[in-house]
């Protein structure tokens, strides 16, 4: 099982250097040692949301950093608009529930993208809103909403813009300051491609001013203490971090550097293209609309006549390569191919060979190795 | 600096093992070979608390898992009586409040452990009080509370007890069934011996029907949701999990089960017997009172005229030696000697043998191999 190949969106393949880096010895994190780390990492986490503000490191999911930054901006008397069109569209809605705040659901068909002219006439409708929540990438859809227009409608409002960046930072293209995102968070595990267990998050000045206002009823995720022990000297996190993990994170946004951001989004974008490309050369549909396909998963129909067990068993038991299936009420309407992280052809090359012979032995009437063929011609493209 | 000895009341030295487990390859978390390892660390957890209940590994520092024990039991509703004699108890207190829940603090001088006839007077009191809280071992004073003696009072009222075992659970006595805890929490960096960024949370079943009842403010905390995804086939948990350092939870708690348990427990006490005597030994004075010290760490009082830079600076600087400060109102008055997890005489040795000399360096007329002799004069004793 150990030589699984995860093509999931989300945990994804963790580089030889990265996982090494988790077994050094574990250094105080109250002390000078660990601050410089900490800050390193911080800064570098900066760079990748492309913001000038401070970002944090925190020790949890990015479920977690979502927590914080919906219950660090609003309260009971707030209302929040909240973008719905997938499982983590509706888990922001349902944080926002969960400490009182009045939520607006802007309801999007899952394997669309929101339109930013549906924000601005939800904004229009309703002076009171106070924030709105956007996942960028919804990978339980393959979707990608567009960020940068949504955040040039914002630009002419009052509220406070949050994003979901967890499964596409670092994989696509994100400017938080360019955007006008005021709360960006993201996770450790997908196209960051470090270990699972941290989340970061990053503010504005304006998201701040509502944090120092707001009396949040989260103690582990108060932003506030976060900022205080930030700027203590030596460097640190409020409450005990995951040492080892954020040493494998630095050394993850040190692979990053050097591949160059840009760069590597150009990689993810290009792994998307091919894999629709090989997805619909094997005759299989694609579940999202290309004009809004995510660049780092793609989503595809559950072929006719055949089960979850008969695609992703036979992929994983044996070609073991495990892909996700859908979630909720896709779940066996459709599977998933994460394309993220340190993902390059030579995963896609397996990936698409083996589907090929799966829909082969699943009786599917395809030539198998036309996928691969698709993805070939895709990558010789550019 | 790698060669530090981490001499803190958490994080502690990591065996070898343990780090190395954290760079196997990441597993999918969703997916059976990660379900399998899930149980068996909870099942393992389940020991060393010495509970039939059920337990939940939490991608958090304890604190987290403090928060999650007040906040899926007590709302704005209700009142707690928080047990408040240390930063830990504090902070209990402080998770409390958070969540607007009406606090009455139980205060113990720092440096003296909290009584069971103090918390009957309290129960006594007020028959509103849903829930008591207790920390275990205030690693900022270092008291141990008899918290089995509390449970022995907790069994005549109808209030639940949850008791923070973050920094004493490997390290001393805590049967969870025995004492009457209903919940109970703990971190991974402590007694463990396993790397931070973890923490461990078990619920009786008194406590599940107060969880049931109370509609918990906080979604990444939810115990529901840890209940239920721990309860799918695969076991997972609700959100994605630090599964590198989950190996390393597992590898560390299987060192605790080769050690076995009351063996472990026993050499903690004699680890703290031993630095206790060491201490007097060498001219200086016990923080706690010794008929409540703590059997993970020793708190000592700062020599008359020696600051902090004079004591901890020369054992981290000239010894690579890392003890810790006071905390709050401490800082500067005391130092703490952390001797939980893999330790033995050999690092008490190491660190007595520091230590001596530092204060020899610092001008104290004293015998600097008078704290190590009394040290091996102990183990000898046993």
């Amino acid at each position: 099982m150990d030589n699984t190949l995860l093509m999931l969106p989300g945990p994804v393949n963790v580089a030889p250097n990265v996982l090494a880096a988790m077994s050094k010895d574990i250094v105080n994190h109250r002390g000078d040692e660990f601050g410089v780390i900490y800050n390193e990492t911080c800064e570098r986490m900066s760079k990748v949301f492309k913001t000038n503000n401070q970002s944090y490191i925190l020790t949890s999911s990015g479920t977690g950093a979502m927590e914080a930054a919906i219950s660090n901006i609003a309260g009971p008397k707030d209302k929040i608009l909240s973008v719905v069109g997938g499982k983590f569209g509706e888990r922001f809605a349902e944080i926002a529930k969960t400490h009182g705040i009045d939520v607006e659901e802007l309801a999007v068909e899952w394997g669309t993208a929101v339109s930013p002219e549906a924000v601005k006439v939800a904004l229009e409708a309703d002076e009171n809103i106070k924030a709105v929540s956007v996942v960028h990438n919804e990978t339980s859809t393959g979707v990608a909403a567009p960020i940068e227009e949504i955040g040039k409608v914002m630009k002419n409002y009052d509220a406070l813009y949050i994003v979901d960046t967890v499964s596409s930072l670092g994989g696509d293209y994100v400017n938080v300051d360019k955007f006008g995102i005021d709360v960006c968070v993201t996770g450790s595990q997908k196209c960051l491609a470090a270990p699972p267990g941290l989340a970061a998050i990053t503010l504005s000045d304006d998201a701040w001013k509502e944090v120092e206002k707001n009396d949040a009823k989260t103690y582990y995720f108060n932003m506030k203490k976060y900022r205080d022990s930030g700027n203590k000297d030596p460097a640190q996190t409020p409450y005990t971090p995951s040492v080892s993990l954020i040493y494998g994170l630095k050394e993850a946004l040190n692979d990053i550097e050097k591949e160059g951001l840009d760069n590597r989004v150009a990689r993810h974008h290009l792994n998307a293209k091919a894999s629709r490309s090989a997805v619909k050369a094997l005759g299989l549909e694609l579940f999202a609309k290309e004009s809004c396909a995510s660049s780092t998963v793609t989503a595809v129909k559950m072929p006719e006549g055949l089960s979850d067990k008969d695609v992703r068993g036979t992929m994983l038991n044996k070609y073991q390569i495990q892909l996700a299936g859908g979630q909720d009420h896709l779940k066996g309407n459709i599977f998933r191919i994460g394309h993220m992280g340190v993902v390059n052809y030579k995963e896609l090359a397996m990936t698409f060979t083996a589907l090929g012979m799966t829909l082969k032995e699943c009786g599917k009437d395809i030539e198998p190795g036309a996928g691969v063929t698709a993805l070939a011609d895709t990558f010789l493209e550019g």
